[in-house]
Order: structure tokens, then C-alpha cells, then sequence
């Protein structure tokens, strides 16, 4: 229903910017499938996440983050399931205004992240919209038969724990949509700088993932908010539980925010964009699981218990009953 | 960055749209992935493609209509590859005016070609843009090891062929876009109706995709223009050929159409939206391929052969070369 454009086509797009991302594994891109073997006694596991400019970035965010943070949330889901990862497929609908120099520094940063987690470029699609621009990755990762850690299988007793730190993206979102507020000011270069980046480039834990797969008996990445993810991951489990605000780990960016701001704290805990891992292990498990987090980068915190039964998630913060004004965020 | 609306939320769509396509490898869609366990011996073939409200289809299209075909464009991909239909991820980016009754006939429409084709939902994603409705499916097939027909491998020596009829849909969009034509004012009304529908629910061979396996020696799908995507395997194979547009197959209906405006012989040759396979074969495999053909309800015709070399694809009708105004659909 048009005609074809000046700018390169989608042949000349995938030999300059997509071929160089693709392992050998992606056929050189030059068929339209990617052909995936697993090897002997795994599994695959496939999941897809879209990013829309403007709802998950901003449509001005570098465009090596934009590249970045669209596989990033796929890796992240990879990583809850235990999921080693083997490889991806990229579908982009481009707005009518793209430029090569956006897709170029869009699959430098897209590349740095396939290439650090091993996750080569295994085919695509590349279309056009008269819209924002859509971005839809499929991840691939292998799992040992039988072995992929669920989201619908945690019991009664088990302690619920969560990766790394929580609310970072969310505060610094919120630092990015009002500069000038009183707490954003008194916050040091150094902190700001941190929240931002998290907003900007989510760190999936994907080196987290064997020891996931080793110690968890349930688990699911934070995407929407940590409460409304957790009571999610327990209601899909046909359980309750009890989480403890006091023990959720915040950095120590996010801490500087909170004090300056005690709001900010009910919005770390339901705010979006973490991308850490939430996950459930039996008690008698504890040393287990902290031996398997011991030499990586990323540190664990028990945040709570799984109960039996089919109440909402109760959320305390010091003992006192915690209302969170919304438990998860809505993407759309 | 947005308030969640009073139309229901992602896990209500789930649960009311969604679940009902999933077959049981969707782990009831209670999960963020798909877990797939090839059969022994078989791999994985993993295809992307995204139709887009104003590119490949109009925004008043019957919605079950764009259900089908964004299925039906990946299922295509898999059967040129020989790969029998394993199931699939859906991700959607919803426009700001989506209704339930538009999601409702679509998911009809996606839910009866998944089951017509054995290929269940596995999972996927749903988001919000405010922009024209984006439908990305990954869709997975099964083929023993080592058995997929590659894009790249065809030989000089090989016939060229392809199945079905050539051309109905473009004619059938042009038909739609200028109903007052005096070639369209010509045609009977089940033609045009043909014509119509060919273009707004394509027709993927999958029940072809055991034959292409056992016959074929390089094959893919005809989705941008027949003569153009000949040109595109050839190139990929490394070699050139000839094709007789005289050979190509046309329905009933446009041969009709072509007679009462015979400039439309070009655009069903170089028009998109066919889902028809090209494939090649050695010349000694004629009858085996006749005989693999013989009990599908889909035809094949051979309308060229494969050359050595690296010119141009030679097209000729009746012995006259026929010069392509374009070779091939670009959808950006």
C-alpha cells in the first residue's frame, strides 16, 4: 500500500545492522526462520515482551538504550525460569521518522547486551507503522528437562526472597519527569545518576539464572511492581502470604530518595520496571540458597513467607498494615 | 506512565480471549513463557512476523479476518520449511480505541486457524501504543534434525515451482481499492468475492509442508511478489535463472480479471500477500514430486529452472523478456 522509500531496505538493513548480532546459529539471516536445536535432555523455553516508545521509553532515549532495555526484559523473564539463553528474534515496526543513525546506535546497544549474555540474533522481522515505534522481542533459552523453575508451584511455608534491589527504575523515572522537585535536588550526582540508568537500561539477572534453577521452587521476573507481581506469582500458585516491606532491599540511591521523599517508598514497592527476580525456596534451603548467590554479582533478600490458603497477599511495613494504593502497574 | 482504564486488565483478557486458544503446552498461559520439548530427534524452527493496521491490512477489516492472517503469515514460514506447526506466541500492541468486541472476533478468528493447523497458543504479550494496531506472532514447527529446506540451497539444474495461484491478492486489494473499475464492474460476483477474500485471509499450505519436506530442495514462501522473492532465493542460493510467467499458475478469477485489464499480469507477478511456496527440485524428482502433490488439495506448477551464475533472474512471457516495473513488495 506504498511505495518503497529512499532509505535501504529491509535487505540492506539486516546485512548492515543485524547480520553483525547474529551468531551462527541465525542461518546469516538469510532465511526467514531460525532453525533451534536444543541440545540433548534440554528444553527451550520461549518468551516474548513488546516495548512501545512512549509507554515503556521515552521516544528521545538514547537509542542504544532502547535497544538494550528490549532485550533486557526478556532476558529477565528467562533468568525467573532458570533458562540459560540461547538466542533471540527481533520484530520491529519502525515510525515513518526513523534514521539510520537512530538503528545504528539502537543495535549497538541491542548487540552489547546479546553479546555479554550470549544471546545471538537469530531472525526477525522489520516492518513499518505510521506510529510509535513497536519492538517485539521472542527470547530463547535451554533448560534441563523438567527443570524450568514455574510461577504457579510455590508451598505453603516456603520463604519468598527477591534479586538485587527493588525501586530503582520507578524513583528514577520520577526524578526524570520532575527535575526540580525538592528531593530530586538534595539527591547527589552520583545517586541520580544511578536511578536514571536503571530506568534506563534494566539489568536482567541472567548470570542468576543456574542458581535459580538449582534453589527456587518458584518463581517469576518483577515487571510490574514488586507487590502486585508477588501477589500475582502466589494467586497463580493457589497460595497467600505475608510480605514485609522493612526487609525489601533498596539501594543506597533509593534509600537517599526515600529519606528525602517518604512517599517514594510505596512506590518502589508497586512502581514497575525492576527486573529482578522474585522466587520462593523451603526454609531448610536457606544456606543452600545463599551458598548459590555467594560468588555472584547479584546479592538475595528474604522478603516474606507463602501461606496456605486463598486471601489477598497481606503487605506489613514495621508491623503496621501497608494499604499500597495500587499493587501493580498496568501497561495498558 | 499511564492509569490503568476501566476496560479489563491483562490477566482478565487472559483468562476471557486467550486461555480458550491455548492447548495444554500453554501451561495455561498462567507463566510469562512457553515451555517446548521437541519431540526425539526433531528441532525447532522459529519464525517473527508482524501485520500492521494501514500496511497489511486496513483497520476495518473483519477483525476475525486480521486474526487469521496474522497467524496465517507465519504458519506460511513454517511449511516452506517443511516444518509442521508446533504453536505460538502472541504479542499485541492494542490501539487507545481497542473494544472488547473487536478482541473477541479476532481471537475467533486466530483461534479457528489454530486449531485447523494443530498450532495452539503458548503465550505472549499484550501492551497498549497509541498507534495503529501491531500484531507480532512467533510461531514454532517441528522438523526431524537436519531436514529443514533452507532458502539458500538451490542448485543450478533444479526446476522452479510453486503451489496454489499466483496474484489473487493483489488483485483482490486492487479490486477493493477502485470497486468502480470497469475490469472490476466485469467480473462475476463470486470471482470478485474470491478475489476479495484471498487478500483478506490468505491461504498458508501447511498441509503442503510434508511434501516440500520430502521433494524440496530450497524453498520459501511467496509474501512480497513472486518474482521479486525468486530473485531473493536465487541470490541467497548463489545462483540465477529463468522463469516463464507463462507457467504461472492463475485461478479462474484472475485470469478473468487479467483478461479485462491485462496490465494487472505484471502486479500478480511482482504484487505481494500470495503465501503460495516457491520451491526447486532436481528435474528427475518430477514424478515423485507430482506423486507427493497428487492427495493435497493444493496443486503445484513448475514455471521456471535454476541457472548457474550470479546475473539477474530472467523473466519471459512467451518467449519475450518481460521487464518488472518492481520486482518485489516492500512493506517499509
Amino acid at each position: 500500500m506504498e511505495a518503497a522509500s529512499s532509505r535501504p531496505g529491509e535487505d540492506a538493513l539486516i546485512a548492515r545492522y543485524f547480520a553483525p548480532l547474529a551468531g551462527p546459529e541465525g542461518l546469516g539471516l538469510k532465511d526467514d526462520v531460525a532453525l533451534i536445536t536444543p541440545p540433548p535432555g534440554q528444553s527451550l523455553v520461549a518468551t516474548v515482551d513488546t516495548i512501545v516508545a512512549g509507554v515503556h521509553f521515552f521516544s528521545d532515549d538514547p537509542p542504544h538504550t532502547v535497544g538494550h532495555k528490549a532485550l533486557a526484559v526478556n532476558l529477565s523473564d528467562l533468568a525467573a525460569k532458570g533458562a540459560k539463553p540461547a538466542g533471540f528474534l527481533l520484530a520491529l515496526a519502525l515510525p515513518s521518522d526513523w534514521t539510520e543513525a537512530w538503528l545504528h546506535d539502537f543495535t549497538q546497544g541491542l548487540g552489547a547486551l546479546a553479546r555479554a549474555s550470549a544471546c545471538p540474533l537469530l531472525g526477525g522481522d522489520t516492518t513499518r507503522a505510521a506510529g510509535p515505534l513497536v519492538i517485539s522481542i521472542t527470547a530463547f533459552g535451554f533448560v534441563p528437562d523438567g527443570t524450568m523453575v514455574a510461577r504457579t508451584s510455590a508451598q505453603p511455608g516456603d520463604l519468598i526472597a527477591v534479586t538485587g534491589t527493588i525501586g530503582d527504575a520507578v524513583i528514577g523515572l520520577k526524578a526524570r519527569l520532575s527535575p526540580e522537585a525538592d528531593w530530586v535536588q538534595k539527591l547527589g550526582e552520583s545517586e541520580l545518576a544511578f536511578l536514571l540508568d536503571r530506568y534506563l537500561k534494566p539489568r536482567p539477572r541472567y548470570e542468576a539464572s543456574s542458581a535459580i534453577r538449582a534453589v527456587a521452587r518458584c518463581a517469576m521476573d518483577v515487571s510490574d511492581g514488586l507487590v502486585g507481581d508477588c501477589a500475582k506469582m502466589l494467586r497463580a500458585s493457589g497460595v497467600t502470604g505475608t510480605l514485609r516491606l522493612e526487609d525489601v532491599p533498596f539501594s543506597v540511591a533509593a534509600r537517599a530518595a526515600i529519606r528525602f521523599n517518604p512517599a517514594l517508598r510505596a512506590d518502589a514497592v508497586t512502581g514497575g520496571d525492576d527486573y529482578e527476580i522474585l522466587f520462593t525456596f523451603p526454609p531448610e534451603q536457606l544456606d543452600a540458597v545463599a551458598s548459590a548467590f555467594k560468588h555472584l554479582s547479584v546479592s538475595f533478600a528474604v522478603i516474606g513467607e507463602v501461606r496456605a490458603g486463598d486471601t489477598p497477599l497481606t503487605v506489613s511495613y514495621g508491623g503496621e498494615s501497608f494499604e499500597a494504593q495500587s499493587g501493580s502497574y498496568q501497561h495498558f
